[in-house]
C-alpha cells in the first residue's frame, strides 16, 4: 500500500513546494519521496511513489489533480470513438519519469536488500476514471458505456489490458521485485454478475502476461472479499485483500497454498494503542503463523494518522513475527 | 428507495424554485413530490420525500444542503462532551413536517390502496454524518470516535437508536403501512469484526423496539450481501439488499422463510432495453416466483435515469409477475 503521504512532516514539506504530478515526474523527488518512510518506519519493503493514472495521459487523455479536488480528465472518453482515439505507446516512451524513479530506488535499496514493489491500476478502476473523467460515487457515466457499448468497453479494456501490461513489465525490467495490480473500484461498483462479465475478464488477461516477467505479482482489490476465490483465480502470486473480511476466512477461499497481503483497516491506525494492539494481534492470529501472510493494511496511510502509531505497528509486527531488525 | 428525484421532469421544476431542506420542511410539497412517480410509473409502493439526516436536527445539529456538494453539518460531533450534548426529543415535536406529509400522502393514497413506506436511517450511518460533518471517503473522524472513546460510541449509538425508533413509530401512526431502516455505510466502512462490535447491536436494538409498531419493517443495507446471514439476523420483516450479490445467493443465506427486497443495479436502468430486460429478467428468474420477493432497485434511482426506462421497468415486472393494473 502506498507508504508515504500527508501523515509525514517531510512528505508535507515536499508537497508544499511541489504538486503531486510534478514529484511523480521528476525521479529524484519520487525517489526521495518513496524512500522517507522507509527511513523513517523500517517498512520490510518500499512501494514506488507513483500514481495509478499517469498511464492513460500516455493513451491521450489529459490528467491534473487539484488539492481537496482529486483528479481530473478534461477529455474524459464519452463515446466509442473516443475509445478508437486512444493509443497504447510503450511505457519505455510514456512513463520515463516513474522507471528512472524505481532504477533509482533499486539501486539505492541494494545494499540493504530492501526489496521494492512497483504497481498499476486494473483496467476496470481506469477505466471508471477514463470515463468519470474523476471519482464517481455512482460509477454512472461507466457502467452506462459498459452495458451500453459492450463492443467499445471491450476495445477500451483491451487497450488498457495492453498499456498496464507493458508498464508492470516495464516496471519489472527497471528493478521493481514484486509488481501490484491495484483494483479500486471493480468489488465496489459491479454486482457479481457484472464483475464477471466486464471486469474479471480483463484482470485475468492482465495477470496471465505478467506471468513470464520473473516477480511475484499481487492481486489486490477493494470490496471482492466476498468472492475472493474467484478474484484470486484470476491468477496472482499474492491475493492482496481489504479490511471487511476476517483475514482466516478470506485465506481459507483463496488457498493456503496462496500467499495473501492484509488486512488492517487503517482507520485502526487513528485508535488509541490498546484498540490498535488488539487489532493487530486479530490479524496476526488469524494468519496463525503459516507461511505467506505479509502483514499490510487493507488500504492506503490516513492522512490523519498519528506517526508514532506507525512506528510502533510496525515494531510490535516484526516482534510478534520474529523478524530481526 | 428513493423514487422521486432529478431524474424526473416533475420534480426538477420544483427544485429550480425549492431546496430539498424546504421541501422536505412543508408537508404540501412533501406530499406531492412523493405522489409525482406514483401518478408517473404506478408503482406498487410508495415512499415518503423526506432524508435520512433532519432528525440530527432535531437532536441539536445543524444540517444544510448545498447543490452538488452534499449535506453538511457546521457543529459536527468532535468529542465525547458534543455527544452528551445531543438530546433526544420527540418526533412529533421536531420531525412534525414529515408525519404531516406522511398525513397527507396516507390519505391521498387510500382510495387506490396503495401502500406507503416511511424510512429512517441506521444508528450507523446517521453516526457517521454526525462525526464526519457531511460525507466521507474514509470515515477517519468517525473511526476515530468509534476505535478511541467506545464509551462516547455507544452513547451516541444508543441516543440514535431512541431518536430513530420514536421517529419510525411516529411514521407508523401518521399512516405509513410499512418502514424502512437504511444503513448506507456500516458494510462500507467496517471490517465484519468491527460491525458486529460498533453497527450491529444497534440496529439490532433499534429493530427489537419495532416490532410492535403493527407494520412491517424492512431492514436494508449497503455492503453487507458477504455476510447478509447476520444482517437478518438483528431482525427485520423483510431484508432489503444490493445488487453486488445475486439474489438466490443472498436469499438463501437469509432463509427463505423471510421476506426480500432487490436487487437490480440502479445504473442499469442507463442501459439500452435490451440489457436492462436482461437484467430484469435474472433477478426475477433468481426469486423464482417464491412468495416474499419485493422487487425493487439495490439503491436509489439515479438522476441520470431516462424516464422511459423506469416506466418500461415497472411495466415488464408487472407483465412478468401477473400482477392486475
Amino acid at each position: 500500500m502506498r507508504q508515504a503521504g500527508r501523515y509525514m512532516p517531510e512528505y508535507r514539506a515536499l508537497r508544499e513546494r511541489h504538486g503531486i504530478l510534478d514529484i511523480i515526474g521528476a525521479p529524484e523527488l519520487a525517489a526521495e519521496v518513496t524512500l522517507q518512510p522507509i527511513r523513517a518506519f523500517g517498512f520490510d519493503a518500499a512501494i514506488i511513489f507513483a500514481d495509478i493514472l499517469p498511464p492513460l495521459v500516455g493513451m491521450g487523455l489529459d490528467l491534473a489533480f487539484s488539492d481537496g479536488e482529486g483528479p481530473r480528465i478534461s477529455n474524459r472518453i464519452m463515446s466509442p470513438r473516443d475509445v478508437d482515439r486512444l493509443g497504447t505507446p510503450p511505457a519505455e516512451e510514456t512513463m520515463p519519469h516513474t522507471l528512472a524513479a524505481i532504477r533509482i530506488v533499486a539501486r539505492e535499496l541494494e545494499a540493504s536488500g530492501t526489496p521494492l514493489i512497483g504497481f498499476a491500476g486494473a483496467p476496470f478502476t481506469l477505466a471508471c476514471y477514463a470515463v468519470e473523467g474523476g471519482t464517481s460515487k455512482s460509477f454512472a457515466k461507466a457502467k452506462a458505456l459498459m452495458f451500453g457499448e459492450p463492443a467499445a468497453w471491450k476495445r477500451l479494456m483491451t487497450k488498457l489490458v495492453t498499456v498496464q501490461a507493458d508498464y508492470l513489465a516495464a516496471q519489472a525490467r527497471a528493478g521493481a521485485q514484486a509488481l501490484q495490480v491495484f483494483d479500486s473500484w471493480a468489488g465496489i461498483a459491479l454486482s457479481l454478475t457484472d464483475y464477471r462479465r466486464f471486469a474479471l475478464p480483463y484482470t485475468t488477461m492482465l495477470l496471465e502476461r505478467l506471468k513470464d516477467v520473473g516477480v511475484p505479482v499481487i492481486n489486490f482489490s477493494m470490496g471482492t472479499s466476498c468472492y475472493i476465490d474467484e478474484v484470486a483465480r484470476a491468477g496472482g502470486d499474492v491475493i492482496g485483500v481489504d479490511w471487511r473480511r476476517p483475514l482466516d476466512e478470506a485465506w481459507k477461499a483463496i488457498g493456503y497454498e496462496r500467499a495473501i497481503q492484509g488486512n488492517l483497516d487503517p482507520a485502526v491506525l487513528l485508535a488509541p494503542w490498546r484498540e490498535l494492539r488488539y487489532q493487530i494481534d486479530d490479524v496476526l492470529d488469524r494468519a496463525g503463523g503459516r507461511p505467506g501472510h505479509i502483514f499490510n493494511l487493507g488500504h492506503g496511510v490516513l492522512p490523519e494518522t498519528p506517526v508514532d502509531n506507525v512506528r510502533r505497528l510496525v515494531d510490535f509486527v516484526h516482534e510478534r513475527t520474529l523478524i530481526p531488525r
